[in-house]
């Protein structure tokens, strides 16, 4: 039976295009729902830096979400973005249980984003050639987690001798 | 081995206190994730209507899970909102998958609200006792859900005769 | 017949804390139209003063009035806040008829905020045992209103001998 | 006696101007309780949209009473806006008691805004010679509650075949 | 030779609007100066009341004849609002020297007022004819300085016996 | 058949301010269209000063359009701004193709205003008996027009020796 | 003779980036008149919402002309939005004379959404050799239309069974 | 003689309440006395990061002291916030004088913060039976101090082994 | 007799002080009046810049006027800003009749922007001894009308050779 | 032992400065809680307008002390701002005890300026030799200080005979 | 050894977007620099428009510097931005020494941004293959930075015959 | 040949204070690119702190830059403030090449500000006698550049013991 929302994209590429969206969806909330966590669970001398960078990050995290999943449903696909979906599928590297020390969130942090970064990066490759506006958006959202990447790993980072 | 953040509490009362705000942290992301996934996949002639007061409920519940998550570190019990606790634990009533037709997506918010209004008012006569200071926090959040329970119900509503 | 909003209060606690609130939002509505009122009519040296106090009497008020009359609507009451059930139903004290000295008008409001916090402190205790989110608005609000009692009352008051 | 305001009218042109203004005070004070009865006690599938246009319509007689009123002071007459000058005088048309679903809500609206709009037309005949002042400000009036009138009726009209 | 600037009017009625604007600028200017006169000389007890009273007043004052000259100006005639043209032309009633009492400055305010809403009143009779554009704004800036009126001259006005 | 939207004018004022009123929408239409044709090619030393200056102008004209649409409608009648029938109807003077000097420019803006102006001057005389309502709003374009009108062509006039 | 504005695409990419910019303005223009026209003449039960749709609409379309039209003189090439242009050269579907059902107005509104993204996305493909900053622009746009597309269409799509 | 400010408390409440009141009036007051000396004083690596912690605090301490002060008089009785009464009343841990490193300011204040949650949550006991209102604001100020204190706690916390 | 506001200055410091700022605030009134005048009646290619930058001298001229007769008051020196006193005793260089060039009202805010910095800079010189609040107040003021007079200057200037 | 934090002024104007920071800082804290104290128990018919006068110096005071405690610290000279250095240090005259008629206030209210301003004066001369930022910023102070002292003064002043 | 911040590109991307980026932010500093340099010096009948515009463009080439560096650091490279640097290897045009007629600043800043974009370009083709993310951040600046050159260039450019 | 810019100062005073603020204006831009530098290039714990406290040094510099290059033009001196004049001239002191710990980038601030306010200091002594207007501002840059040193300094300082 016909998809309710019709898109310009042939089968294919919004098969491409739609499983590269879903999949950042997915992604982009357990990001959101681990720096929450790490929000409230942080202590230590940089509690208060790190509690504060921690929101920010999970206000990038919920806007490109938004964008995300609304364009996997400008293409006809629909997202799916529940709390068992997301515990299955995120590929997240995860946050552990209870009080945190500010340098094990920071370590955690840098981890979570890069794992991030690297399944964009591939979904940026993958959709070239599906869809030239949803890789506009992956670039975006790629273009701003790298550079809290860089931001989160500058607090453990040292000068090269 | 001692706990890292003090309270005021006595260890009952932090005890009855800090179970009840945990679940409620966990209740709350659960219905800001089914919201956002309403405001995602909802299709239907009230479309447009719809998709806004889904954003209102995800707003409210956030706002309401940062206040609750903190109260839980204030009284020093570590609050746990990541993705497999909230599939797990969540008292809420869930959402279907795909594309929802608005009506459909109206009662199951009904029903979500309902349930998470039902352990929140349980919460409340449980910390009675326990600690005023939280029981004030559930009190208010209980004022709004029930009030946008209403604004939810009051759409599927027909006037008794 | 089954009534268009479901609470999740029983009957006998619907009834109280309907009755609470349904008459709260007859005394508030009262108050603004008298705040007005005296708004408009108000003369004498103080005129700008007492001018612009009222104003914001009535803010409080129209903001409260709302607040109450949906909590009714939430616990499934539906509230009735027209004219003629104002004029019929208020607690409040009243107010002259055409221009009046603004000695007057502080009289005035300062009894009949007096009228309307009475009802208030008795509905606290009524609806203590029906529903403590009804108790929790219905405090705020009588907060606010003494706060005002106060600051119309410290104009007329005179320093103890 | 001597009236505490002066006015630059003459004693004729200040009564027509003066019952102008009095009479469209209680029509608007009536709009808006109307107004907010019904945005309190709506239900059905147009409940959100309803309920927030009756909030613009709210603030829009709010507003004009206020205009109207101290128009009325400013030519020297003593407006009168108590709950039972308004249950007495008004023209509006009233409103049904309890729940009153969506489509029986828009009706009523328009069945006000007419009445209130008729009364308006005629006064603004009606201060013509009085004062230009006080017609201008009721030309205004009447050109907004016309736009809402059409924005409510829009609502239950269909094209003509 | 011809005037740098054309208007829709003929040359009567540009003659007859352009002599009311050309009086009015003058009028509003003096009313501007002399309510920060005012504001600046004002002592006794009101002080606080009075000084920020005038400076509505001057708001108004100014944002008006800003309007007026601007009018002029669209009808192609030159406004002159230089210090030497106000100081002989104004039909406002003046301000003593030095220090004044705060109700003496209450007084001269609302002898200024009515001496200007006078000339206002004559010219919207003048304009009638000539150019209704003209006169609405005439119209719309009598409705603000009489309601000014009605608030100062509130500050000395008595309820009559 | 009967209209959808009903009005409180007979049906010969209806026809009158309803001419008016939809050929003042195509008029003021094209007249944001010019603009910002005019916005996009000047050219010259001006460029700046007539390139901002000339979105005050779509600016105006696009909020007066809305306005007048909707006073069209909230008298019952139908406003048509599609472009072809602005493209037909329209009374502006027009604007010439490609690039323009800042001097092309003014005179042509100049040009299409007074154009507009006059047709709406004797729009303004045709609503004096049909509708005051639909009459003052005119008027107000009107007040605004002129104003542009003078703005735009000082920067063309020369003082008179 | 030289262009008045130079540019550093060679001929050929002026060429064919200038046409995809100069088409483009006109769908743009016309989708916001189109968008206007609806947004006055809708009627129906979805009438607020629908109005207020459409201009979000209407705002989109009119901020991507602008950037759109000065992309164009930012590459030396004159945009071209007259009324007469637009009625002749857009690629809309148009939409129908007077009043319009709510449900008419979506159907419309997905139609021209639809027409304009086409043309939209064959301009993409177009520019990709001859400017990838006309492209990058394309891109963006196609993103909120294919966005606003979904929403329109959401309104009358139905869960397939 | 009688107070010039009347309560609908009875004697003993009013002295209960105001006790509360007045003395949470000066251990606030020294608080953000003490959070502003900390503001000014503070050296060492974290410097920046507890200089603005500090004002978040003193602005969360002035607040509070205002609510507190004001239902001490709304309830009739006179709150004295003076430097000497501060200095002699307080039940605030104190801060030393000098240069502190920014460790020892983080010791102080969470010393502070707990030293004035204890007396407050003994207060909300105390106040139970007396005054609602009162008790009510107390809980809310806990809230906010308890959250405070858990911030400032984290600072200095480590990670149970 | 003793003069109402009492001051800190010596009679002697009182007398220079209080000179300086009665003569500034009479510049500077003229300078506001002479600056619209100029905003009005300017005309010529130039118009719209020079019509946007006298509004930004008259904001200044006011703004410090204000600050100047409240720094009298301050001192117990009563102001005096009075169309008469300003007609009479201006040190400002004035401004001609009608419409004027823009060239020419450059030339001329030039030299009354002069004329009045000259007189402020000897009245810095005076008040050194006197008062140094208002000789700081004047340093201010002269900072921003040499920035002025400069940019004013800078539209005649040309490179030397 | 070297002080932490280095100073450009030798250890004589280090002294002077220093000095005269430490003891403003004392003296505008105790002004900014003699104005709260104040601000909470003044009565009388003048209640409204000096409790919001009171704030106002309030605000000035707290924003002065923060500049001033800072300016201390930017020399290397500790600040000390606690509740016993301030009841036992400043030089203002002190507030009386309970309840005060609103005469009674701005009475003491001008003293407490006077003296405070008294001091300011002598430091501004003080300051001169050793540190001209510190003079500066004093006798910014003393501007705003004395502008609020003939606001108070005003209240009480009567016009010369 | 190892540099302190990883990236995803590999070593061969790293260097060309490093380098590309590297370059831009020298450029761009450069051209804030002169811009700045050019916003002091211009003098001439269009020196307020020149003066404001030039402040535009200094707006954008900082908040482009900014990202860009970012971007840099994010890929792992440190960027350079010190005077010496930029001195050395800015690719922009440069600027005269002394007062500049208005239009010697406009052909200087059109050459300026010419440089600079056509180093963009060939940075954008430079980077295509090894990062598409700071690609895309080129594309933004260039789209800009071409939309500035024409409106530069607008005010030299003469229409052709 | 006349400098283009005139002057109220005499030739001499104008050398010396266009000597002090042409010096201001290198060291001021320097000050700004070296706090940009560090911005982007530094890494370690306290990497938030820093970074964002940076900006705060950048936003100062900025605005103090353009003041006083202002303040040169206004006094008809010329300002320079080009890369290579920067690179040439500044007394700043300088900042490393690539990455940098955040502590070593604390010492280079706090030695790179003491560099610059040292010669402001000397500046502020000779421009005394020259020009008033241009001391005051050079004490105001001086007044926040030594709160910055401070808040700088206090991130490497230690109790004294």
């Amino acid at each position: 039976m016909a998809e309710p929302i019709t898109s310009t994209l042939d089968e294919e590429q919004q098969r491409i295009a739609g499983d590269a969206l879903r999949g950042t969806v997915v992604d982009l909330i357990d990001l959101s729902l681990i720096a929450k966590q790490a929000h409230w669970n942080v202590i230590g001398p940089n509690f208060r830096s790190v509690h504060l960078a921690l929101d920010e990050l999970v206000t990038a995290a919920r806007e490109f979400t938004d964008s995300v999943a609304e364009r996997a449903t400008a293409i006809g696909v629909s997202p799916d973005g529940r709390a068992s979906t997301v515990a299955q599928q995120s590929s997240a590297a995860g946050f552990g249980d209870g009080w945190q020390a500010d340098s094990a969130v920071i370590e955690a942090i840098v981890k979570n984003l890069a794992a991030v970064i690297a399944r964009l990066r591939s979904r940026i490759d993958a959709t070239e050639k599906a869809d030239l506006v949803t890789q506009d958006m992956l670039i975006e959202i790629a273009a701003r987690l790298e550079q809290l990447h860089w931001m989160w790993q500058a607090q453990v980072a040292t000068v090269p001798k």
